[in-house]
């Protein structure tokens, strides 16, 4: 059932943009649902998809909006005005609502907000433009049904109705006291089967999850993930009841990061797609590429130094780039699974213990590559066992501290409260470029005495 | 309100184990969630986890059981008998006794199956058993509510209770035909607001999204993401509702899924955590050191092939690690962007295009890149300015040929159905280590003639 775009239907929507048919249009876009039209948006030109915004009705106009992406939403609400925009917003819960204020110019933001119908809805919205992006808050949305512990089943069942109007999907009932501190949630089946005079206080369940508004929303999907719970209330510092979190909010933020540090480990800082532009890509790419050619230099200067040794031994430079590519990779393999490790917080035990499992598991990996190198470069490359004696033993100890660098450069970041996912990637692959090819040439000097 | 495992905590639970205060330990663990003694029992040994497990009642250990790590549950259900995994299974929803069942060692299977109390929740269990695990069938649990079409109202809320009492949470009522075909969905409100003789033929919403039992789990995520679904029929090949699948279920798979890509761009092949053994961390990392070895092998063969340029020309040698090292970064940029626009199915435009786009973007890259390259071979490395040339003209070569490697390969998998995830890592940054030395030093020959 998975919907897919046919060149077909992108050439009968634009036949019937250019005639004009206004009518044709609404009734094959009504039958669609949003997010396949958000799909169609990003296919047709801005003019195009203006054209039809403008034909339906706000309703799925405002769902669409919230689907599209960034830069697409951004053209197309250039061309709405102010009172066009709220229109749309006055539609859409208010966490959606706040989200797209958000990315309006700073000028248009305060027409937009004066120009909303609902105005509870309005106070709602910039209540939640003050919170971080990154934050409960920043994720929470103003819907939902609470009961003061004070009333009695009766009076609850009739206040409950009235607030699932503007409700699209209750996940809970909260309980909150008269200062609207949260105290608890009500089970629905409770409420259904007790006598109407009965106070909510005698029934409601007084333990209930929450978050805090400046819980980072990071933390957020940790909880709703590890306790499988579908909605979350968040409160203020006071303990009174401001928002809740839905799972659908969730998803995006778990998906968002997973593809951030996907991103960093392969050495790209911005959050970009495959289909932005050259300039936005060259922005995520370049400082990275930069940081590995300064990388580059020094290992150049580095060579240099034990340029000696080349009239000799000239052998020894033909495995640089293998010693090289030995450190970066081994570096990323452990660095990867720290940082992964941290992300789950599955990493247990002191921080010794750790050392003296990396060791042993470098040396276990180490002993067996340097058997494969040693006996390949003694019958597959025919170099003097000299030098495939040196290059053993650096690869041996190559491997062991790179991926030492790997594992702890990672965990000292987090202490720091600096993203671990910044090691991975090109920082480590340079860094262990460089130690990779120090201790080899050292070694071999050692040996050698050049 | 993050839960946080203390020492004092460990060793009150440890020493309640010893001294055998069963009713001590009941009460302080009744009182916590099933996730928070999930991460108590990974700090525990067997033994003692084994202990709290018969002491708390089979509703609370089932869940417990589902939180668990795979080793630590594997374990436990090792101590128990088959009659009381059955008692566990018995509490848990069918998708979730299924997960667990198809853990277990061939011989233990039948014997718990035939243990289950609940003959219609086994028939259930068993029938889940048959599908793929990465498939709908595998995801999906059994537990739904479900009407006819050819009754009215009241039956159908008298059936509805019925059902209801075996599902925990009911998030759509699902609307069949005789055959048990999936024909659409009821809306709560609608069927309290119609009277109770009208058929529910002429209620029920027709649209509703489904899956079929072997829809990929990538795919139902990404539907069910799409489209904000938290739950999700499921149909046979022959349309008939055969389950449900649940977002929470749907979390894991998103989790999953970016877990594994992150991996395998870091060059790790299995689904490893820090905390596994050194022998299975080994399983998962050697592959592909062995195959960056190999690669490496390939490159000191090569080098030794422009060995007569050593005499003369010795300081090209120092530039290899720098050529290499930029050709695997871009390589891995490149992929990672590809990869990433395949899992989010965000790549559009023809395959021309994206060849002009990669091109654009490592030119613009690679100018820059060799520009500053140049200016610091000659000011800070202070190399001759043909060699400082022959440097420049290599990297912007390079930079274009890695980029078309890390861009195709991927998308060349894809095509084949092979995981374009497998591409990233290792994998590219071994081959364009190859391909950069290869046309560097071929420049250099070209221009030097040696």
């Amino acid at each position: 059932m998975q919907f897919k775009i046919s060149k077909e239907l992108l050439e009968q929507i634009e036949q019937l943009i250019q005639a004009k048919n206004d009518q044709e249009l609404e009734v094959l876009l009504n039958d669609m649902h949003h997010a396949d039209i958000a799909e169609i948006f990003d296919e047709l030109s801005i003019d195009e998809a203006t054209y039809i915004f403008k034909i339906l009705d706000s309703e799925k106009t405002a769902e669409i909006l919230l689907e599209l992406e960034e830069d697409v939403r951004e053209k197309i609400l250039r061309g709405l005005s102010a009172k066009e925009i709220a229109e749309e917003l006055d539609e859409l819960d208010t966490d959606d609502a706040a989200d797209i204020i958000a990315e309006l110019p700073d000028s248009k933001k305060e027409e937009v907000i004066s120009e909303l119908e609902d105005l509870e809805h309005a106070k709602d919205i910039v209540d939640l433009l003050r919170y971080d992006e990154d934050s409960a808050g920043g994720l929470m949305g103003k819907e939902l049904v609470k009961v003061n512990e004070n009333w009695n089943v009766l009076t609850c069942v009739k206040e409950m109705r009235i607030q699932a109007e503007n409700v699209t999907r209750v996940h809970s009932i909260y309980v909150v006291d008269d200062e609207n501190r949260l105290k608890g949630r009500l089970s629905l089946k409770d409420l259904l089967t007790t006598s109407t005079k009965t106070p909510i206080s005698e029934v409601y369940i007084p333990k209930v999850d929450s978050v805090k508004v400046n819980t980072s929303s990071v933390d957020v999907a940790r909880i709703m993930q590890k306790y499988d719970l579908e909605a979350i209330p968040v409160v203020d510092e006071m303990g009174r009841l401001v928002g809740r979190i839905t799972i659908d909010d969730i998803v995006d933020v778990i998906k968002d990061e997973a593809d951030k540090d996907y991103q960093l480990a392969a050495g790209i800082s911005q959050d970009v797609e495959a289909d932005d532009s050259i300039i936005e890509l060259t922005k995520a790419r370049l400082p990275w590429l930069v940081l590995a050619l300064c990388g580059g230099f020094i290992s150049v200067e580095m060579l240099g130094l034990f340029g000696g040794a080349m009239e000799k031994h000239g052998e020894l430079f033909f495995f640089t780039p293998l010693i090289a590519a030995m450190a970066g990779n081994v570096g990323v393999q452990s660095s990867a699974i720290i940082v992964q490790g941290l992300a789950n917080q599955s990493i247990s035990g002191s921080i010794v213990n750790r050392l003296l499992k990396e060791i042993s598991l470098a040396l276990l990996n180490g002993v067996i590559l340097a058997t494969i190198l040693f006996v390949g470069s003694h019958f597959i490359l025919g170099v003097e066992p000299k030098i495939g004696m040196i290059v053993t033993i650096a690869l041996i100890s190559v491997i062991i501290i790179a991926s030492l660098i790997g594992t702890f450069i990672p965990l000292i970041l987090d202490k720091f409260g600096i993203d671990p996912a910044l090691a991975t990637g090109p920082f480590i692959t340079t860094s262990n470029d460089i130690c990779g090819i120090l201790i080899y040439f050292s070694i071999a000097k050692l040996i050698l005495g050049f």
